[in-house]
């Protein structure tokens, strides 16, 4: 089994989570083995034609890099900048080729890579609109509050990216082929909001508010973070991060949630299956 | 290439290292993948039949757990305790049969693992007699100067050990094989003292002094510092380290580059090189 993320991932938790926790697959087969691979994916990380089967979820939506900022918003799909959206949209369709193509020449003959990834709504969003809603009302407040600069809103860029079928399919037009790959299953789904089902059942509308703002500080407040300016002299912790960074992640996660349990509405959550298949080489 | 380690090594810096460095294997064979496994060697941590040539080099003289104090000493080769000598001597076996058993497993036929470890001296020392001295000479200074108590002094153990060539041949009597494996090479040997060599030409005794006690402290003086009682309410930096055991590390640094620097001589450093061959299936 081998693991793969970024470099700077903590692969310490993963290897203890590994050994210590009763559901790991290491105690439940003990042919099994464990490896990681601290290496981008958006290049080939693995022997070519050795995996037997491939699983990737919630990770290629991040793109290898930031296009450019984005004036107008946070991120790309809510936003009206033309040049922005093209720049992104450029970087999307580089970015999953190469994901395809490397994966491709990973794969083992005959087997599967299975791929969960964030789709695009109807109106072509990535979803998640009441997040952001909340997320750039809080970021005006801040700016007329003088906590933060419009200049460091301005720097503030997810480098994510939804995708719709179109876009899956680019890379095998029009043979259906891409570096050994074709697409065996494609699905665009509706991912459940938990937070919501909760909330229909408890009716708990501070729950619903704080549980939405803690995903959200996790999965994309450090990125947003990472815009405003650092206290030169401040005592950083061990993420580096200094007072300014800190509080503006505390009031950003306090605001978010009272704005979120004032109007509790479901969340909208675009999702995307892809199943690539590599054929078998012919006999 | 598998890269092996506990789980709480540093894999980021690892991962960096093989991306950024010109040397990197990864920068002259784009056909060489890099992968970790952050599980003790002392199971089986890589699949059966999988590998094609082992290299482990000043890993397997740190035994799997610390078999108990030693009440006279910090390194066992230099205690005249008895039961503490036994103790150690059986973990140390048991260690490297297990070692040797498990790799046995992991190496793929008509392949080699080449090992590289402490060894011994003829009096039965595991050697750095010279570097131990003035780490036990400091110890009973600052037990009489109350940095340190007597107390903290006997917790201090180093769960390392040298071995030497019938060590070695023990898991392959009387055949000559265990787990497919048998000896192809065994040298011991004695390591070059490069900072003595360094001091043989440029005279510089407290250079010589300063590079081994800066050795000591990244490879033996954390643990030695495990033994020193923590200040409950002191800020820790990110390795869990407070203000006495910081002092402690800083003051046994000082006095062993001293007493070094004093007296320059060239330190004992035995080493063992065995090389095991798993053999070839009969055809």
């Amino acid at each position: 089994m081998a693991h793969t993320d970024v470099p700077g991932n903590d692969f310490t938790a993963l290897f203890s989570t590994l050994a210590d926790d009763q559901d790991s697959y290491l105690k439940k087969d003990s042919a099994t083995y464990a490896s990681v691979v601290g290496r981008s994916f958006y290049t080939q990380i693995l022997p070519s034609d050795s995996i037997a089967l491939g699983w990737s979820s919630w990770a290629i939506h991040w793109l290898r890099r930031v296009p450019m900022p984005i004036p107008d918003h946070v991120e790309i799909s809510h936003s009206r900048d033309e040049e922005a959206r093209r720049a992104y949209a450029r970087q999307a369709a580089a970015d999953w080729r190469d994901f395809v193509a490397f994966r491709g020449r990973e794969l083992a003959p005959g087997s599967r890579l299975v791929v969960l990834t964030v789709g695009l709504e109807p109106d072509g969003s990535s979803g998640f609109t009441t997040a952001f809603d909340a997320i750039m009302s809080a970021l005006a407040q801040f700016v007329d509050d003088g906590i933060i600069t419009a200049d460091e809103v301005r720097r503030m860029s997810i480098p994510s990216t939804g995708r719709d079928e179109k876009d899956f399919r680019a890379p095998f037009a029009p043979s259906g082929r891409f570096e050994g790959l074709e697409i065996e299953h494609l699905e665009m789904m509706d991912g459940e909001d938990r937070f919501w089902s909760q909330f229909q059942s408890d009716k708990d509308d501070r729950a619903f508010g704080a549980n939405w703002a803690e995903f959200l500080r996790t999965s994309m407040f450090p990125i947003l973070a990472a815009a405003v300016d650092d206290d030169a002299d401040a005592d950083h912790d061990r993420d580096h991060t200094g007072t300014r960074r800190r509080e503006f992640v505390q009031q950003l996660e306090a605001s978010v949630a009272a704005q979120l349990a004032a109007a509790p509405a479901p969340m909208s959550i675009p999702l995307a299956m892809v199943v690539l298949a590599k054929r078998r080489r012919s006999a």
